[in-house]
């Protein structure tokens, strides 16, 4: 490091903006050690509590992008366009939305995360298809793209190892709550992987990481503000996360739920927000002018089994058995104990908390609570019951998917006291809150 | 730790108050390392930011004494009471005050650090003198205050570890100018040392850590009501530090000043605030009622030679050459190279700059830039030419004692720039600057 830490320190701290430079030596300091864990956790507090201009934000995801290796395909013809979710339960929109959107026209490029704490990660998810690869090297994964225009891995070591350790220290110091730190995490992971274009879908409820509306746009603000002045076209979409997107948590729940969407079926809110985020990514790719067409043209793509085929030469391609879009029992691993949860009276269901699922899929072994813990790819929840559906008692409101007899009946309490049936029926909540750098607010 | 560190920390962040029990969590992890230095840094940025209620900065002050050995003179009889400062140049009050307060009635145990920095400290000054020990055992420290009413140590490994690990994070990441975690760190130390009543004298000015007085005001108000919420009667006394106290900068250049002043002599000002601080232990300790007779008793004290004596025997107790309270110089090291500084126009010295000498007595070695350096004893500065005084061309305004021919022509540049002469005479400045705590702000 060019400067002493401990002055750029006092510098945040004193709630200065630091340059392109400054940030650049700290990021080099996060990198090769010469800041300590302890100026590190300081910085980090420092950080949270003074916030950040949008250009000092843009300059810690450059420089965090660039502590490793960034991707380079401007070679590969066509708008390189990639969607990043702040994570929700449920949100198995990667799986489908990546061969649809690559279907219509734009490359995709994705690498994702594993699960963490109560939210589910893609590559778990994709990982439960025995055989598939999300280990792609750096020309494996752009061979991918240029030949089926789309690709999707995992991040690997040498993709913005400074978020890592950064990521591992805020951890554990209370600064996980930072929007700059947040958006800087995640811009710089995504601008490595070398898009043109980012559409963002920041949840917002009790099952998401923001809880309301006002912090989910700040954050949803920042990210768009600081990925432009990265070079990066990007738009965000608030959409709610007070109930499950879909029906299946759990990750062989979850590819099933997923081959679903892709022939044109499955739940109607994962195939709205699946129109909604391909729609996006075709406007944003310049593929498509007009939104409401840009749709039409995804929605077709799912009904005409295109995507699904996409999918399956995905699957195929990274070693996975294709015929998982057939039928996936075939090959996904199915939990030995499914126990059925019912409903208790007659009424409406009035509520669904997803955090209260989350937590007991997680029990179950479909999560894990530390980073490297095994996880359970058979065992899961459906939540069948939605909320505005009209049940009678005894109907089958949740299923519970679990290694053992023990586990399910305890998964089947936590889930009946997730699942909330009324006398009156609730008011419809919209998916889509809100929107950040769309011309039309909302399609 | 029982609570987890993570919860605790976004507490602190959130700018809640810790209870007693969290803090004391706290401070055990930070000594058996279940806190880790990102923690540790977080928890310090966090606590700088937010700052913290006299409550919670007692707490910590408790958590942290008691996370090492504290001593118990319950069984000396009379008032055990101790002075700190916050640090300036040539700052030796120490050194005469201890045992000048001593025969004067209170009991004295002394616990001192080493200088850092541009400020010295009293453990560098006092081991200019051969042979003198400071690191006392736990008997002989209470021993020697038994016997003599006073003792002079180093502070050990034992005493306040938490505020060593602490301290050692803060100075790394920019939290040391934290007003709740100086507070915690003094008063930690100084209430290891079993004292009833403590006296304060914060510095203020340029030579100072504190540059302006709000600040400092705040700090001595802080550590005043942190003190009596833990016990201990403590007063502060703001004093200026915007030149040196006294003539002498350098460790055995500043024990000649002190015996200097102990026999009744040396620099007015410094005489001024060694009666100004000894009267206050006296009259906070009870053994007098009325400031302006304890003010008395300890000039008389300094006059008829009793304190020079007390010196004497603690000096001879510590393994230290007696006679240094005689010759000093017989017995402390000369340095090789003394040149004089002499004044290159006519007027009045209108300002000496104390953080420039400061640096300059640094450089000829007579401090220590990191912790664990060693120091020269003989090296240092006389800024012989006070603030007001008229001089002539090429009178004497300050002298250098160096190792090195070219070490003291470098000093003399450097001394002579922080020796401003001009065309009129300054306006005096007080040495007492403001109070807190006592009934009458001014003696």
């Amino acid at each position: 490091m060019k400067h002493l830490p401990a002055l750029l320190l006092a510098k945040k701290r004193d709630g200065a903006e630091l340059s392109d430079e400054e940030v650049h030596d700290l990021v080099s300091g996060v990198v090769d050690g010469s800041l300590t864990d302890a100026q590190l956790g300081a910085l980090l507090m420092a950080g949270l509590l003074r916030g950040g201009t949008a250009a000092e934000t843009a300059n810690w995801t450059r420089a965090m992008r660039d502590s490793g290796f960034v991707h380079d395909l401007s070679s590969v013809p066509g708008a390189k366009v990639d969607k990043h979710s702040t994570g929700g339960v449920g949100d198995k929109v990667s799986l489908v939305l990546a061969p649809l959107a690559a279907v219509c026209g734009v490359r995709v490029p994705m690498i994702s995360g594993r699960g963490l704490g109560h939210t589910g990660g893609t590559v778990d998810k994709l990982e439960s298809i025995p055989g598939f690869r999300m280990d792609l090297s750096r020309d494996e994964f752009v061979a991918a793209i240029e030949r089926r225009g789309v690709a999707m891995a995992a991040a690997t070591a040498e993709i913005a190892p400074a978020d890592r350790r950064m990521y591992s220290v805020r951890d554990v110091t209370g600064t996980v709550e930072s929007v700059s730190w947040i958006t800087a995490s995640i811009l710089s992971k995504k601008l490595a992987e070398g898009i043109d274009a980012l559409v963002l879908d920041v949840k917002c409820g009790r099952g998401a990481f923001m809880k309301d509306l006002a912090r989910a746009r700040e954050l949803a603000e920042t990210i768009v503000a600081t990925a432009e002045l990265c070079g990066c076209k990007t738009r965000a979409r608030l959409t709610q996360m007070d109930t499950p997107l879909g029906v299946a948590i759990g990750n062989a729940l979850e590819v099933v739920e997923s081959v679903e969407c892709l022939r044109g079926d499955g739940p109607p809110d994962l195939r709205e927000l699946v129109l909604l985020l391909a729609a996006d990514m075709l406007v944003l790719g310049g593929v498509v002018d007009e939104h409401g067409a840009a749709s039409e043209i995804a929605a077709a793509a799912l009904d005409d089994g295109r995507a699904l085929a996409c999918f399956a030469e995905v699957v195929e391609a990274q070693g996975g058995d294709p015929r998982v879009t057939d039928d996936p029992w075939v090959v996904l691993a199915r939990a030995p104990f499914v126990v059925d949860v019912l409903a208790d009276r007659s009424g409406w269901v009035r509520d669904v908390d997803p955090y209260g699922l989350a937590i007991v899929a997680l029990c179950l072994g479909a999560g894990r609570q530390r980073s490297g813990e095994a996880i359970d790819p058979s065992v899961g929840l459906e939540a069948v019951g939605r909320v505005g559906d009209e049940v009678s008692t005894g109907d089958v409101v949740a299923r519970v998917h679990a290694r053992t007899a023990a586990d399910a009946e305890r998964a089947r309490e936590g889930t009946a006291a997730c699942v909330v049936i009324g006398a009156e029926r609730p008011e419809s909540r919209p998916l889509l809150l809100g929107s950040v750098g769309f011309d039309v607010p909302s399609p």
